[in-house]
């Protein structure tokens, strides 16, 4: 049994999902990792992980457009405007999803589904750097 | 230190919460599973998992009648709609809930609460056939 | 390789957002855990757990303003009100948030962001007792 870990740096052109399945699974390769887990840890306040279907673009797009009229941009309900009127909406986005993730590897592979894709979704419309703690357990 | 895998494959009816505690308990106990941590990932887009109470069958129905208004079928908001108005609202329930969870085991039971049980959150109309890969690390 | 089991109580005065960061890092060093994976699981389905930001307290004020607003106490859609106009709007909150954290552990310390912090979110007005399974795996 042994543990393995890796910080994955992100650089994004603002809002909207990137996508960094080849990039776990080729570390989880790299490293002969057989079988175990894998744990992804986004270290912000402002963005997601999120695993979605990787087939279509448009599915990216209906979810940037359904997640934007959900939580708009300078909606006078929020205080908290100190980065300008996508700040309070980052976060709230990033409360409806998840900053972590976890996927057992088997036989070499993270079992996801045929049609899923590992994204790291900025909801900043900024550029920001990300990092992303990856971890493994197993063998 | 050991781990144990499994696939569970679940038959859904169409739209709606379907629990499978009983099963993951069941499994657990068959591998003799003492203590350790259990992951559940569901390999599709389009459903979720969720741990939610398993006592009044009321809460089901509420939450599916929120979600379905939240996320309505046929929105023209969206432009992903090759296999119909249920379609890009199932991605959309999924990303707004999650398709990871890890509960740990202690003295061979999951650390559930009382009324927690865990489901199978299936997003669209028709029958699916769903899988979901179980992975233990423990002892 | 090892593990670690702790179950920590809280209790809550109400509807809002509770930081136990420190309660978490103190049981990391206590133990001497040094590199592996911490999962909390909080064993209600009223009240979530959740990663955010823990500088600005506008940030917290902002995500109960917007929660509240999205789903709304006393809704005539609500069935399950058997303990009160808030009862059915908590099962939604948890269910658009989560009761499952993941976060891996390097060097004897959580690899949170900066600006990360731990929260039990209590999503019921009254005061209640909340209990958080937390598991260690590694080394």
């Amino acid at each position: 049994m042994r543990q393995a870990f890796h910080e994955l740096r992100m650089a994004t052109r603002g809002r909207g999902l990137y996508e960094f399945t080849d990039e776990v699974e080729a570390w989880v390769s790299k490293n002969g990792l057989r079988s175990g887990l894998v744990t992804l840890h986004l270290r912000h306040t402002s963005a997601s992980l999120l695993i979605q279907e990787n087939a279509d673009p448009d599915v990216r797009r209906d979810l940037e457009a359904f997640f934007a009229r959900l939580v708009r941009d300078g909606d006078p309900l929020f205080i908290h405007t100190a980065e300008g009127d996508d700040d309070m909406p980052a976060h709230v986005r990033a409360a409806l999803t998840t900053v972590n993730l976890s996927i057992p590897v088997n036989q070499g592979r993270l079992t996801l589904g045929t049609w899923q894709g590992i994204y790291l979704w900025e909801h900043r419309k900024s550029p920001h750097s990300r990092t992303i703690t990856i971890h493994f357990i197993g063998e």
